[in-house]
């Protein structure tokens, strides 16, 4: 293998200190001119930035982060990435972050549940912000604000002082709920999450409510974790329990997807003889094979309400903490016989 | 809204100097114990760690950074997430790398091929290394060992010297295309990937060249993006323009997927009708409504592989570049007549 790359030892960092004495300016104009809220003249950052592309000079992040106190990191704290909607929700904040000269630091995790040394991390980091798409306790993000440091929670909420951005699982579940109602199912059974995850608390307890409100409690509950295995086997525990269902109700499409293909297993027709809807709105969810009556999260928008939160805390610390509650839009899909 | 946060203004940032003061040890001392190849005594350190707990110090990464040269930072530069293998492989890569006390710094992109302007992100960062899962060009490889950036490619190659980790696409296919011939199929058509994907064009020239040694040229081929959506398009034009065909060979799982659907769309019956083939081993190819012969990426094993090429570079800059090829496992599914 050949190479025409420099000689490794032949070549020396260029300084901020050389393009002060290409440009003719002090190194402190160099400095104001690379920051985006730099106070400096126009000629001079023209000038500075023409003697910085001409020594092949870039400005060091680190170096700017100690003196402007901003590293330009966000920490993204993310429950590991077995749902469906976090590719496009992560490319969506990526790009959004990046739009605003900010990288993301990304934190994954085994559980729903975020390890304290995961967050010391991410004071190390100094980052201006975080958003968090796990289940911080309260302890945790009170200590985001003894580190100075903005959080929004993604499709969380907190009792504590927190902002976040949510999609209404309360109104989803009862447009679903009463949608099957209105369509004359009776006997409804319902695939919950996971019971530390509070979008799985809330989904549950709207649709049980729903039930309950309209007389007719629900035939079943199973549990599953989100994935379409755990859809499967929670399909098979309520139909073994509940004798025959007309509908079934699960906390995501993941699941509701497992479930078609396990009613499909057993014989059993979708919609004609079981209606199954889910929550969310993924890719696969428009699949010809599946075709879900579902409701879909607007994650673009919420997306962009959740960046948009983060730098109004980040820019005012005393910014007032929101709740952003966006609707999800009903997709009539094939899964269930909804008039 | 109430709070029981301390202050902001009665807290002041607890330092090094600090550290060492209570410890009674030099600022050295404390710089030294929080790094884990800094030479220091063991009770020193044991001093050191004990006063940083009791005054609430962490170390700032930054000012770390600046001494060390050493950012624990490494560019993740990932072409859009709409491939179904990435979730999996992002997750591996954050815990890989956090294992040896790195942070993935996430960089996505539009397109397969890498803008300028996310390269120079990635200088100013003063990244300790980079894995591209994005199709970079000669020169921009080039660039990297100019800024003495170690980078891996993942599932990419280049003619320039760089590491890169890849699954054997060229014996995935031939196992596919030989296992189709021998179970009797003749008039094979492929759903091929995008032009300017190395991936792509390795897997599609492998089928080609396949079927051509065995004296069945391939039948059609039609292109897609990898998308779900794309498979089912190029299915019926591939159908439009071969009249009939015994089998499908597609570049990707969720082509494939695509393509299943539109010939049960058609009244195909998959695989008595028609055969169909993938490639990668995604989650939903395992899902029972298509159950697909494929070629399961191993990427656990990819993922390590990648970060202990990686970190072989940041620790020895001389080290040689490398390609590992990994062979992928055979899926028999149940979307091919296939003995």
């Amino acid at each position: 293998m050949t190479s025409n790359r420099k000689p490794r030892q032949a070549r020396r960092t260029i300084t901020c200190y050389d393009v002060a004495q290409r440009a003719g300016v002090s190194q402190s104009s160099v400095s104001r001119s690379f920051r985006a809220d730099g106070v400096v003249a126009r000629a001079t950052r023209v000038r500075v930035l023409a003697a910085a592309a001409e020594l092949g000079y870039q400005p060091n992040a680190f170096a700017q982060g100690l003196i402007t106190k901003r590293s330009n990191l966000v920490a993204i704290i993310l429950a590991k990435i077995t749902n469906l909607t976090y590719p496009e929700m992560l490319a969506n904040l990526t790009d959004k972050l990046s739009q605003r000269g900010m990288r993301a630091l990304l934190f994954t995790l085994d559980s729903n549940a975020v390890p304290t040394d995961v967050l010391e991390q991410v004071w190390r980091f100094r980052v201006d912000g975080a958003i968090a798409i796990a289940q911080l306790t309260p302890d945790q993000i009170d200590a985001f604000a003894d580190h100075d440091t903005p959080l929004v929670l993604y499709n969380r909420i907190s009792d504590r002082p927190v902002g976040s951005v949510c999609c209404d699982s309360i109104r989803g579940e009862a447009m679903l709920v009463d949608g099957l109602l209105a369509a004359g199912h009776r006997r409804i059974g319902i695939i919950a999450g996971l019971e530390d995850s509070h979008v799985g608390t809330e989904r549950l307890e709207a649709a049980l409510g729903r039930l309950k409100a309209a007389g007719y409690p629900v035939a079943a509950v199973a549990r599953g974790n989100y994935d379409y295995a755990s859809g499967r086997d929670a399909l098979r525990a309520l139909m073994a329990e509940a004798g025959t269902l007309d509908a079934v109700v699960c906390a995501n499409d993941l699941m509701a997807i497992g479930a078609i293909d396990a009613a499909r297993d057993m014989g059993l027709r979708v919609p004609d003889d079981l209606s199954v809807v889910g929550f969310d709105g993924v890719g696969a969810a428009d699949w010809t094979g599946y075709r879900l009556t579902t409701i879909r999260q607007p994650v673009e928008h919420m997306v962009s309400a959740t960046v948009s939160m983060l730098f109004e805390h980040i820019s005012d610390p005393d910014h007032p903490a929101e709740r952003r509650l966006f609707m999800g839009e009903f997709v009539r899909g094939g899964s269930a016989r909804i008039a």
